[in-house]
């Protein structure tokens, strides 16, 4: 099933259900009021909640208004964001010189939770001089994960997939990477594509704690790339097993995968600006794609997948 | 005035006052049910609070129960913890042979802030062999504060200041920071001293930005430090508008000094064992002092400040 947020004039919005052509909705009025409520008491909300979704199949429901679409968790009380992709990390390290990033752990880091922005909102931010970039990327939502859950164990916390869109300010991501600190002025607030989806909407697309599906960017109109969600070194449950090592998770943890990379980057493109600019600065010595401008429009769907669109410009901070 | 929150079996508590004497306390009900909800409406609502605050300085007020009192904000939407105190930077660089962090910005890091311990709760951590220490810092909890918000202008959204103990595991701390990405599992939930308190209630104690009020330490009943809240090369106005850079903090947003440390460690000593090893390793060539063991006692209070103590055990994950 597909569940989404509608605007509401409060802070999380209120629940739908949304159907599979994202034409009509249902309210989840008297199952959950929010996501963050049905993620909290899932056990007991999932199957009212898919007695809403079939009843929207055999033709129930109001018009769905897309322009009111919220973030499916328009905020959180935990956003983890992994890099498990590579051949990403590779290029970055080869076309910056840097030493390899030596570990056989998952790389991690906590990012911004209190606000997600629509997948059709504008998104503002400061200044064009900070390197504004996309990264296009596949997340998970949890319900509570006690502390020290294996990986064998964690797949079944996932409770719902998401197509996320990691804004980052590249020209301060070294600064603050160098301090060993990691990221908070580089990575302002994300942006997430209208509809949360129970992993079975995925199909065959969910296997191994991966989305299986080609992840299709547009910049300003034009392909920018298509690498595929299955080229992960690590999958979600073994994310999870990570960030759960010394803590408690809570409910409604949302866990990222990072930019989405393929080993063969030179046929399906990439998710981000930087690792195009790696590719260009590796081939020729100097990146040619500069990074966004304020009014660039980006857009990004997983092709097949059940996920809607992200697709939205970047503005100046008024 | 000083606001606490006692346990109510919700996961925010409910807001309450606390009499200087720290004996009496009247519930917040009808002005505010818990603190998140008085910082997202400061403005209209610290008038009702003081007016409760001087009744209960008239004498009026039930007796208040300490063994129920929760963190101030039992969990926020956002934590965002620095280190601006160089003189530990400093003995952290020599004793381990880093390179110097070379920055002249804040440094931070964005921390789990989906809950916050009790200050007087046991602490449950999966494994002594993680290298459990403690932080003694001070923060402050800010209202809404608008991205691009200046250090000039950023004091004013200081609403509340707290005594927090920011659990670290020394073993994984290394391990995270080298990859640039920051802390997940070296960074489990910090403790919170009962009260948070009104700028004015440090009175000559709060000034430049800074909680300038010597915190003690004590390990299993034995001194362990008590260094002065003073000499942060950042105060918190600065931390502020270094968080603000790129996005609009979150009403209810905690900033962290990091762990207090002096020039004149050698007297004052230490707020975290790491420091106290540190010292160890540059005068013998070795750390005397061992991280925590299970049922270790950390006290720590500001002396002469308002937020009452933090005294807690450690204790292994059933």
């Amino acid at each position: 099933m597909r569940l989404a947020t509608l605007s509401h004039g409060t802070p999380d919005g209120a629940l739908i259900l949304a159907s599979r052509d994202a034409q009509r909705c249902l309210a989840a009025t008297g199952i959950a009021d929010t996501l963050q409520q049905a993620i909290e008491h899932w056990d007991a909300v999932e199957a009212p909640l898919r007695a809403l979704a079939s009843r929207l199949e055999q033709g129930e429901g109001e018009p769905l208004d897309h322009g009111h679409l919220l973030a499916p968790l328009p905020r959180a009380w935990q956003w983890l964001d992994g890099s498990a992709f590579p051949q990403h990390g590779e290029l970055m390290q080869k076309a910056f010189g840097l030493p390899p990033i030596e570990t056989d752990r998952p790389l991690m880091y906590q990012g911004l939770s209190d606000r997600f922005l629509p997948g059709h909102a504008d998104v503002p931010l400061p200044s064009e001089a900070d390197g504004i970039d996309f990264e296009g990327e596949y997340g998970i939502i949890t319900d509570a994960v006690p502390m020290g859950t294996p990986a064998g164990h964690a797949l079944r916390h996932v409770k719902l997939v998401l197509l996320i869109n990691d804004w980052s300010l590249r020209a301060i991501a070294p600064v603050e990477m160098k301090t060993g600190f990691g990221w908070v002025q580089a990575k302002p607030a994300c942006s997430v594509a209208p509809f949360a989806v129970t992993p079975d909407e995925l199909g065959e697309a969910w296997k191994d704690g991966r989305v299986h599906l080609p992840l299709e960017v547009t910049l300003n109109g034009q392909w920018f790339g298509h690498p595929h969600g299955s080229e992960m070194a690590f999958g979600f449950h073994d994310l999870i097993a990570h960030a759960a090592r010394t803590r408690d998770l809570v409910a409604g943890t949302i866990i990222g995968s990072g930019t989405v990379s393929n080993a063969g980057y030179a046929s399906v493109g990439s998710c981000c600006l930087s690792e195009r600019r790696a590719i260009e600065m590796i081939a020729s010595g100097k990146p040619a794609t500069p990074f966004l401008r304020f009014n660039d429009r980006i857009r990004m769907e997983a092709r097949g997948g059940p996920f809607g669109s992200i697709d939205q410009q970047v503005t100046a901070v008024r």
